[in-house]
């Protein structure tokens, strides 16, 4: 609890996607470094890290939202591959994008399944290395 | 396997939210009675009743997509409660909830909040009957 | 084309549904009446009545959108009306509905057909009398 | 510099809003306490009160973003009596909602003006008290 | 009737715009097979292939809504292809995505015929070789 | 008064954003003229011109709207060049989009700021000539 709100949502998003979040830090440090403290203090020190659900679970809910909004294609490939990483499997991945289509139409699923596949391949690459 | 689409879909709905699937095939009847169908055929029959994800993981998708569209809300209601059939607590939709403010807005979780809360009270007042 | 922009598009709206026309222009009068103008000068003078395209054709665009958008309910109920004015057939409004769920999902066509029966109806009983 | 944040926001939301604030904060009580006091940390002790920018551009925002959207009704009217809080009169809120219409189309900037006029004419009567 | 709804499907979608059909195939094959099938099942062979609506009215409401939605460019492009070759003039396709304008806003207009533009040059450069 | 509404217009937006305007005129050019006459003329012949609101808070409204709907790139793009035209600082620009964040969600601001940099670099290039 002596944590700040700040290094636990590093913690968190370290655990998640290191390199997103450091990459998505670095963009914003000359324009708005207060808030890439933000989204480590309140999106991920706040909200990911509470008690009550899963990460598999959190994961599940940000990539189907991040996929019927449509608009948001750079945090829908940096969450995909949270997703990984937090241990959902492909087939998870995709049957989630793929529900998503009932609630926010085809080209949702579409646009994000082409996503998915850019993630899982670059994933295939890496671990050929 | 030789099952009908339909028959699978009315299996899925059943046992999720008999009354609210019920209620949306008699209101679609007298207007467009294959679309109730479909709804059952292709959301229900084809999505949901896919191998390869959990129907927690779906409704999980599910209530966070209702929830950052924001304009689906007699959806929303419905699949609230299908997630508590589902077995998820209200902690946990509670949590998925607030995990949508992230990337939709406070709104959006506000406003799915007290449609939660309703769905909540609603379950609460049958179970003392 | 002495005709001012106005007096065309109070033409266009008076034929398309003018009880809906003049609700929203005294609805309208005491907080932003100049807005009112712009509706029957821009939307109604300007587009709707351009050459190139039928009002049927249009009404059909218009309703998609509307459905499609999901947050604009009193003007997909004005519009529904509008398209049957328009000479557009109840089968043919609930199949462009239909046709909306493909890309914007079933909650929009559901609620809309929600909307186009409460429209359909009043019809009916105004036909009774 | 020693108030809390949250101290800090609820100074901000009291000064804003105060009947809105507290009417959401006991909304939230008994389904997802800690998420009201997420918004007065976050939203309103982060953000709205930071230096950089008065209070009364982020009200044009706020209201910009909420008429946008359309899917946040609750929202828009507190925040119209918010931005009258402020010291925006009636003129310029109107102005703001209209300019909305450009960028959003014309449904969010009438469905907005509904909901202005209802909260102006609240206002007009509890002057007259 | 005894045709499969994956055959009808293929069938409409062959008639309207067989390559891009086949482009969406091939990029879901090794990532959602099953997704493809039910594009060319419940998009193409439920809906678009009922009775009722004629092909230009569906395409009419598809551009629509994509046009609205602003977030799904890929498919828009595809289908005002579709309208294309459906029959809709190049001027009728621009008058729909102007009537889009008055619902969806400006940008939503401008970034359709954007991609319109696209499309007619790449049909006028194959109707010169 | 005896100016023409496009006069008028264009007028606001050689004030505003000239280079962005003559763009956007040309690329319709030959697809839809009109309709960027209606961009002149409507927008900002009839809203921006509009006595009872400054230019700067038009400017808010504006950017605050395009960077919420998150579908709109090339207009967000142009009307942050606008907005620092019309003397808005870099600092209430970026204060603008993060005040957004609150209401539609962090990718909203993120994918905002990212194009406010660049508009921001251009501009820093252009001084140093």
């Amino acid at each position: 609890m002596s944590q700040t709100r700040k290094d636990r949502g590093k913690a968190v998003l370290d655990a998640l996607n290191r390199e997103a979040g450091e990459a998505q830090a670095q963009a914003l440090a000359d324009i708005a470094p207060d808030f890439a403290d933000m989204v480590h203090e309140f999106a991920f020190g706040d909200i990911y890290s509470r008690p009550g659900l899963g990460m598999r679970e959190r994961m599940i809910a940000t990539i189907s939202v991040l996929a019927a909004m449509g608009n948001a294609s750079p945090q829908l490939e940096a969450h995909i591959q949270s997703a990984l990483n937090t241990g959902l499997s492909r087939e998870e991945i995709t049957e989630v994008l793929m529900q998503v289509s009932v609630y926010a139409g085809f080209p949702a699923t579409v646009n994000a399944l082409t996503i998915a596949k850019r993630v899982f391949a670059r994933q295939s690459e890496t671990a050929q290395d």
